[in-house]
Order: structure tokens, then C-alpha cells, then sequence
């Protein structure tokens, strides 16, 4: 059966931007199951599959509901166990959740000084007064102050990323010699900035650039089938 | 057959300092195997084991001999597949190669501004020399200077753990349910601060310092036998 997915989408649909939804995006395709993509904008996501979470991504699979990326894709490693695992075993489910803590307070904390004001730029007009609000709020600043310290915070990038560049000298993806979850929790943060601000935050040269671009090459290139913004 | 272990020392034969030392002292109890503790100072590593390597830790099993922590815990994993693992699976292994990215490239850093000039009061008169040259030389600065920053980096400690906080937060080892080596990795940091400097980075009321207390009581107690600095 397909399985309903519900990502969220900003202004022009084939660019949607969530991090956690590609981790899901990825997840699916990693097991190889057919999915159903159902976009939603921010202030829609409460309506999601009748209110279940305050977030999206959100999978519908038969009469099953789940929410959050990592819990989908704990979902899917329980009930596809005869397809590719996404965790490689117990003790890759437990670190892949230091993975996930190090992206959502490091890395994502990097992106959005750098592409704050892309991601409102990139929004429906519907959602950008919600999002200045919230992040406002959130930051304790306006966008526009956040967004005048982005050169710092490109300059900053590569001190960031280095326990990433050093894991990847070292192996061709965090799973090891292939893909896992963790790959894709990592993914998530660069592929959000693709889709927002367009700009390439490592150089092909650099392990970290190598790698984003085979991750953007996975399945069929389902990453790259959304197009950088310009 | 009883496992050789050399391991580095300072002054104090009671007081093993090496984060790198400490993960296999640690991987060595989690199997449940016999190991002999042979101290060395830093100027006679090169004499280990016929000069094999550069650093220790280095182990002899029989006529088997391993340096450098990960690939002892490797070898350890391989040839005790019927012991506890201290992986688990193919994933956690992988995965364990980016926390020793992060431990090495950020946590470590942030151990050294704290506590360099404690790890070289706590070394061997004859070692002192050695370490101040070495140090001085990689970190462009003398000793004294990076210890006038002592109070910056204990300041900006908190922020450096969110990422481990954020997941013991959720569960009790980053290996999950029970301790694997990626907790011994972190761990190895944590201690080589408390038997060099002695201050408590951390308090038993914070998931972090809660963790480490218990890391300390693991495997009777091994950690705990080499009491902090006073």
C-alpha cells in the first residue's frame, strides 16, 4: 500500500525545504517503499491527518499514523526489517540520536545564521508573518539582525563541520561503507539551505562537498530532483 | 592468556591520565577479559612493543599487537564476537567513528583550555620538558597564555556539551540501553580532566555529569579506583 507522506512546502512547491522532512523523504526511498507526497504550508500543518502533531513530516501507512522524522523511520526499520536497514543494527539507532542531537543544536543553529531570511523569503505570504513572529520570538532579534551576521557565520562553517570532514575522510558515509538514517539527518541541514539560499556551503573538493553530492545522487537523485535556489 | 596493556602515567602511578588509554581500560573490563596494566611515560612510548607506534594505548594478545584505541576495540569486537559487544552491529561501529570525530575535534579542545597546564604539572619531571615543547609548538602559544583562558572555555563548556546533553537527555547511554564503547570514548575525555585538573566539570544534577558518575561506577568501579586530582 502507499504510504501518505506530508512534507512542507513554501512558496514554490518544487522546492520544498524541510530538513526533517527529507530526512523522511530518504528514509522512504531507503527501504524502497512507494509513497504519496502531500504538501502543506506552515500554517496548515495543525490540520495534518486531523491534528496529530504540531509538525510535519507526518506518514499515513494504512491505518498507522506517526510523526517526527527519527520516529518514522524507527517505524519503518520495525516493520521492514527484510529491506536495507536504516540503522545498521542497535547500537546505530542509539547514536544516530547523538547524530541527530549534534545536527539539530550545531549544525541547523549554523544554518539558520546563515539562511534565515532565504527561508522567509522562500515561504507562501501566508506563512512569512507566522515565521517572522515565532522566530522572532525564538531569537530574540529580527531576521534582519540575524541575517547581518551571516559572513561570520559562513566564516565559522568549516570550524563547525569538522568532526564531519573528519569523519568522512575516514569513510565514504557515516553508516560506514553505505548510507544509514544518520546520513540523512545530516543531509537534511545542507539540503535545506540548498533549496532556501542556493549557495554552496563546501566545495566539491572538500569531503563534506563529495559527500553532499552522492547523497544528492541516492535513489535515483531524489535529493537533487529539487532544484537549488537561485 | 592474560592481555598486556601499556598505558601512559605521569608522576603519579595512581592517577592514568590518557582519554585514549582510558577507552580501552574500559573496552578491555566491557568484554570481561583478563588484562595486565604496564605504565609508560610519555619519552619511552616509542619504546613499547618494539616501537610499533607513536602513541599508546597499544595491547599484546599472545603474539597479536594492536595500537590505537578504535582499532583495539575493533580487534577486541572481532576476536570476542561471544562477549558484550561494544558496538552494536555494523551501524554503531560506523557511527562511533564520527562521536571520536567530535570527542577529538571539539570536546577534546575545549579539555585542553581548561586543563593543559594540569596535565603538564601532573606529568614526570622528565616528561615536562617534552610536553611544553610539543604543546607549545602545535598550539602556537606558551602554557601560561592558554591558561589565561581558563575561564572562557569553563564558561563556554555548557554550550560545547549540548549535543551529549541532548541525548542523555533521552536515554541513559549514548550506546542506548546499556554503555558502549562510543560512551567510553566521551568518557575518556571527562576523566583525563578529573585525574589531571580535578575540578567537576559538570554536576550529577545535569544529565552529563549524572552519566559520567555512572561511568565511573561501571565495571567495579574501574574508573573510580584512580581517584580525581586534588
Amino acid at each position: 500500500m502507499t504510504i501518505i507522506f506530508h512534507e512542507l512546502v513554501g512558496a514554490d512547491s518544487s522546492r520544498p525545504f524541510s530538513p526533517h522532512c527529507w530526512k523522511t523523504a530518504m528514509s522512504l526511498a531507503h527501504k524502497g517503499l512507494p509513497f504519496e507526497r502531500r504538501q502543506v504550508c506552515f500554517t496548515k500543518v495543525p490540520e495534518v491527518e486531523g491534528g496529530v502533531s504540531r509538525t510535519v513530516p507526518v506518514i499515513r501507512d494504512g491505518s498507522q499514523v506517526i510523526a517526527d522524522s527519527f520516529m518514522i523511520a524507527a517505524y519503518l526499520e520495525e516493520t521492514h526489517p527484510d529491506k536495507p536497514s536504516l540503522f545498521g543494527g542497535e547500537g546505530g539507532q542509539a547514536m544516530a540520536r547523538f547524530i541527530e542531537s549534534w545536527t539539530n543544536t550545531v549544525l541547523h543553529g549554523a544554518m539558520r545564521d546563515i539562511a534565515l531570511m532565504d527561508i522567509h523569503n522562500a515561504l507562501a505570504p501566508a506563512d512569512q508573518a507566522y515565521f517572522r513572529t515565532s522566530r522572532e520570538a525564538r531569537m530574540g532579534m529580527t531576521l534582519e539582525q540575524v541575517a547581518e551576521g551571516r559572513a561570520k557565520a559562513l566564516e565559522a562553517l568549516p570550524a563547525t563541520l569538522l568532526p564531519l570532514r573528519t569523519t568522512l575522510k575516514r569513510q565514504p558515509w557515516i553508516g560506514g561503507s553505505s548510507p544509514l538514517f544518520a546520513d540523512y539527518i545530516v543531509f537534511g541541514a545542507l539540503q535545506w539551505v540548498r533549496l532556501t539560499a542556493g549557495i554552496s556551503l563546501v566545495e566539491t573538493a572538500d569531503p563534506v562537498g563529495d559527500w553532499f553530492e552522492r547523497c544528492l545522487d541516492l535513489h535515483d537523485g531524489l535529493g537533487r530532483s529539487a532544484p537549488a535556489a537561485v
